[in-house]
This record gives C-alpha cells, structure tokens and sequence, in this order.
C-alpha cells in the first residue's frame, strides 16, 4: 500500500511503453496474447503443445519470462519456431521494456502471432499491460475452485480462462462447474477452454479460439 | 525495477517493523512461521490437517492472507483454534504492518505457535520479513521440478521446504529426486519433508518438524 504513488508512476509509464507495443504490433498485422498463471498451472505444457500442432511455415513467435533459468525457451525451442527467454532476475512480472528488448533484432513482419508467457503469478502481472491485444489466464484443476475469487484482478482481465491438467480431475477434488461459475462471478463474459495438456482433450478448443483471434485481426487490418 | 529505490524504502520500513513483531513473539515466547507458496500448492490444507492435529489446549493462532475473499479463515475457523484473515486488497504479499494489525486484540501471552499464511506467490513474498522464526516453503508436486530454480529467492529463504500433494505422483510427470536436488542447489541446508493432504503421508514428520521448532523456542526462552 506504501508504495502506491510511485507505483502510478511506473505504471504509467508501462502504458506508454504498451501503448508504443501496441501500434507497432498494429502496424505488423501481429496478434499478441500475454498467458499469466500461478507457477506450475502448465502454461509452457500449453504453448509446447500450442507449436507442435502448428505447421512449420505459420509465422509464430514466443518471449518466454522467468525470474532465473533459460529452461521454458529451452523447452519450447525444439519446436522451430523463434523462442526468446526473458530472465528479469527477480521482478515478479514482465513489463513493457522487458518485452520492447525480448523484441529486439526480430523481424516483426514476420511474425503474425506472438505468445508470450508471463512470470507465474497471480497477483502482478495482471498490473502490466504489454501491448497485448488479450490476456489469457490458465489455471490447473489442482489449484482449487475459488482462485478466480481469491485473485480477482487477472480474471477479470483476461478474455479468455484455460482450465488445464483436466487429466488429473478425477484425483483431486476439484469441481468445475463451481470453478467457471466464479470465473463469471468476476468477469461474466470470459470464454472458457477446458484442456489436458497430457491427454489433449480440449486443445482443439484452444487452437480453434487462437485460429478466431488470428482471424478477426486480419479482419481488422483489412 | 524502475521501482527499486521506494522498494528499498518500502522494505527498510518494512524491516522496522518486523523487528518490532519478532522482539514481541521472543518477549511472549511465540515460534512464529510463514507458509509461502504457489496458488493452490495446499497451504491451507496443510494447515487444516496441522490444526485437527493439535489438542484443544495447543496455544496455536493463524493468520491467514488473501487478496480477496475469507474463505480460508472459514475453512480455518472450524478446528477451534483463533484464526484471522488478513484481505489486502490486492497487494501481492504480506507486510509487517498487515501482520500488526491482524494481532490487535489478541492476547499474545496465549499463543505459543503463530502460523502466517501468506497470499499465494512464489516472487514477492519473499522480500517481506514478517518477524518470524522462520519461512516454509510448500510446493506441489503437479508444480514442475524445476520450480526451485526458477523462483531461487523463496527456496533460499525458507528452512523447510513441504513437497506436497504426494498422492498425485502416480498421475504426473515429477521427479521428486529431482526436486529435491533443484532445492539444494539453491539451498543446500534446505530441511525437506514430503507429505499429502489426502493420504496423511508425512504429516508426522511435519508435525515432529513443528514441534522440534517448539522445543528449541522454550529451551531459548529458558
């Protein structure tokens, strides 16, 4: 709370830097999306799963966050397509110089989807608009039906809820609907996915919403 | 980082006042540990199994925080013992004046072990020294191994790390060796134990942990 003043401060100056990423991935016909989740909720399951059923021709791109280690992008580079680690060295979320320097040197007509994959957290990343045109947040069946209450701010933000690990339902106790109700509790018009990245049920759900997003944006451009 | 100076501040101001707490819980001869973790790493559960653990006579309170909502202290309340959620609004961890302000009214000369459970985040609760004896960390084991790695700072600080939710191992790809190694890298004197909410697996070496901490606070005191 001590910290709000300079908080506004930083912030504001975020949305300058979002505001300067957003023109530019206007500009380029890119659509960007920012994937935030608790630690371990599976979203670089979900991006590993996401490039592999990609043709190696579409025009993808990923900037990957952590506080320490090079091992997501090592993970997610095996699939071809351009991956860069952003390490912040203990930052808690990614902002927008973050990713105006993960940009750097690539060629952004070449790129019509970028996916970048915020630091696990709840809490701040939902603070730091990246130029994003969405935000999507992914969340596990092990984590517990109420976090959309507990964590209001980045469902509320996000368009789109990626329920994950559906594999792992019947041994946890863990009720979905009850889940998706409190999602609309806080943001009454977000889409729901409900995926497995272990056994695949649902990503056709989730390659079918990127594929409408990537879609309306042509549209958009034209 | 833009935010490093007020953060220094914000943390030398913070820092105050834990030891102010800590020089309380030493006077009243309170062992005071602070759960962090992931959402949905089983916090609350572990404490749900610790408290129905204890006798009715166990001089045991909680502090329980959250962005939103009070279901933990509902959850909490039930085993009989003091419990008092701390709802901050939105801010992403616990600071000391949180905790001030969530003992008011209690007779300190009455509580002998004070649980914190911090607001689910791997990242910025770990710059918040809240006077207590020590940090616990709790990791599940649908978490990824690498976790230690990725969030060093938390693993660091902390002198217990609880892998938890060992009754998922039969359905998720975890390397519990591998974990473990992760969090001695970071940490080499490290003290692990493995337990599950569901089964009760190693809830006793949780438990004797506790009361190890117990004994050793009385034998200062004295």
């Amino acid at each position: 709370m001590e910290r709000l003043p300079l908080e506004r401060k930083v912030l504001s100056e975020n949305d300058r830097l979002a505001a300067g990423l957003r023109a530019r991935f206007a500009e380029h016909g890119i659509l960007c999306l920012n994937l935030v989740s608790a630690p371990g909720s599976g979203k670089t399951s979900l991006l590993e799963r996401t490039l592999e059923s990609l043709a190696p021709t579409e025009r993808v791109a990923v900037l990957t966050g952590d506080i320490q280690t090079e091992n997501d992008a090592k993970r997610l580079a095996r699939y071809g397509f351009p991956v860069r680690q952003i390490t912040n060295g203990g930052t808690c979320h990614l902002d927008g110089r973050m990713i105006e320097r993960g940009l750097e040197g690539w060629d952004l007509a070449a790129i019509e989807l970028l996916l970048i994959e915020n630091v696990g957290n709840l809490v701040c990343p939902s603070s730091y608009d990246l130029g994003e045109a969405a935000k999507v947040v992914v969340m596990s069946v092990t984590e517990g039906e109420d976090k959309p209450l507990k964590y209001p701010s980045i469902f509320f933000k996000s368009k789109l809820m990626v329920l994950n690990k559906l594999d792992l339902l019947p041994y946890v106790p863990f009720d979905v609907a009850a889940a998706e109700h409190n999602a609309r509790q806080v943001h009454p018009e977000i889409e729901i996915v409900r995926t497995s990245c272990q056994t695949r049920v649902g990503l056709e759900d989730w390659l079918a919403w990127l594929r409408r997003g990537m879609s309306q944006r042509v549209a958009v451009q034209v």
